[in-house]
């Protein structure tokens, strides 16, 4: 194998797995400027709280919420990377895929704490989530495929246990499409259903 | 243990501290945005300094201070972590709930510079402030409770010291709100006293 | 050699990488920002997706299409970067111009996604990126000319190989300038079949 | 002395340095904010480059200048931190300092885009920098001072070379401020001369 093939077919895994982390820190604190600071007249300034900064407060939930969709597949990207052997080309562009739909999140997110009483205020953020969660099932669909697993799950029901945790959140995400015509309030309780389900806490 | 729970249970600890840190390093410097350039009429182009851009100061200091704060509690945040044998999943939320309301901070940062003579342009900041130290309170506590400190305090006294340093800036921040409806500026004077007695710059 | 001159000529290889991939990491996760959530009028509400909402297309179009390239000039650049055998001032500033344009693309990114069916919403996008490929190539030329390559290529036909690698994507960029001026949508179809040439998944 | 006493005197090197080179990382990348994309009324759709977008000019002057001001402080400060033994709270409060000017600069560069023929629109990009510079010299004056250095100028002339290099870039900012009130233009060619000797390419 020439110089120029290996150079093709690797990269230094821990420099994608910072520029990986790197991405993920910056979309999860951008999320911020899905927050807007509206002005406020004169005549409200006697009040404990205006009116106008108490409307924020849908954005906040949105903020928070985004935080810990983010911050829940970071821990799961993160310990999905970790079991990689190494990083190639093709693997690299499904990486991309994932970050670019988890850097897009503060457009939906934004959408959802405006318009978030609306079917399309909150579809888009879950089209958004379930296409992370496929994109990061074809990481691992493909490194296991391609033998490139640091420890690849030992027995045929592991592989499978595996497999379901990356298709539930998409199916999950999916599913709440539909049902958000029918409650936006509905589809999000979905996803809050799907962050305690596969909790950041896990028991030891 | 199986493969499987290890990967429940811990996260590869210099990439948990590369995210935070990253993080913090964005939230920092994010808060530039929080300062808003004004258009300066023609009218006003013979002036040594425009009325518009000289009313841009108090977002100057509500910068600084912020930059501040967040540097300060960077510092202990570093230490803190310094101090972990390593991470799991409740200690990661507990970071991430940290980190949350220290991305959070641009938005009560151009709360505080552009309504700072109000209440309600005061107390959101020191809310989310008291939130930060209360989630850094917890991670001490929990990794205290469960021994997953590197060096854990050696008497009960420097236990109690240790306590207290994360116990009185949640209780100044939380203190500053009543005080902000009685006069905004004390409320803010409080903050920069707890700067100066947890100064960054201990006696060696 | 004293301390001086040594510390005037090299740079500490791990922290300019760092460096590079965060500038990197910020530039694609800003990229997001091209993207404005337009306000919906309550007229609006009934339908499954409001007009308005509908019209950001095109810059979700423009935001995958930056994303990929970005994406792929980081894999270069990293694959350049991990060749060298360390940096210096001169190969600093090269490096310093090529994430100057980077760092700037989602400027053209927004402009190719609001107006991209004339042609100078569409040509000073190619002209950033012809810098970027130009002065990714002038890094390649400096090193190899300096003998700064780790693993410089073996053969005649190798470099050739090499700079035209660096040369064909900013001859394709550049040609689409005049390109744009006949059919801006022909332009944009000359990356995308760079993109697919040079593509990001090679074979193994 | 104890666990405390050591904590509260140092500060991991490694981390300190990735988290400035962070910041230096992100205020470099948020430049790109300073240009603002005007809206192109339709009738000027017809010209090779609308006479808004050609107004844009002097916002990518300001933009290159300040990359490359940002890029040639983040090389000064590179090699004076990779000089230093370790890093305590002092140093850490000047770094902060430092860091703190660095990242408000998107503020005084949007401001020379869009007022540079303005004496307002130059000096507080001038004090700014001014400020950066004295307090990297702050750095560098304090680490000597207290023995901090890894490789101490070796001779007298050595270290007032070494100072007269802080000091020269804050004396030419300084004395700009009043040039602006004369001839902004003036003030600006300053610095780019400040640039050109201090160049990012040094000789061998």
């Amino acid at each position: 194998m020439t110089v120029h093939d290996r150079e093709e077919s690797e990269l230094e895994f821990g420099r994608v797995l910072a520029f990986s982390d790197g991405v993920f820190a910056i979309a999860i604190t951008l999320l911020v400027l899905s927050i807007d600071i509206p002005t406020v007249p004169e005549a409200s300034n006697t009040l404990p709280l205006p009116q106008e900064l108490w409307d924020v407060r849908w954005q906040l939930v949105a903020y928070f919420l985004s935080f810990a969709v983010v911050g829940l597949f970071w821990v799961h990207h993160h310990r999905m990377l970790a079991n990689l052997r190494g990083f190639d080309g093709r693997l690299m562009a499904l990486n991309l895929l994932v970050l670019c739909f988890i850097a897009l999140l503060p457009v939906p997110t934004e959408l959802l704490g405006e318009y978030g009483n609306e079917a399309w205020g909150v579809w888009p953020y879950a089209v958004c989530m379930a296409c992370v969660s496929l994109a990061m099932g074809a990481i691992f669909h493909d490194a296991h495929a391609r033998d490139l697993l640091r420890e690849p799950p030992a027995t045929a029901a592991a592989l499978r246990a595996q497999r379901l945790r990356t298709v539930i959140p998409a199916a999950v995400f999916l599913a709440s499409v539909p049902v958000a015509f029918l409650s936006p309030l509905l589809a999000v309780c979905m996803w809050g259903l799907l962050l305690l389900t596969r909790r950041v806490i896990p028991d030891p």
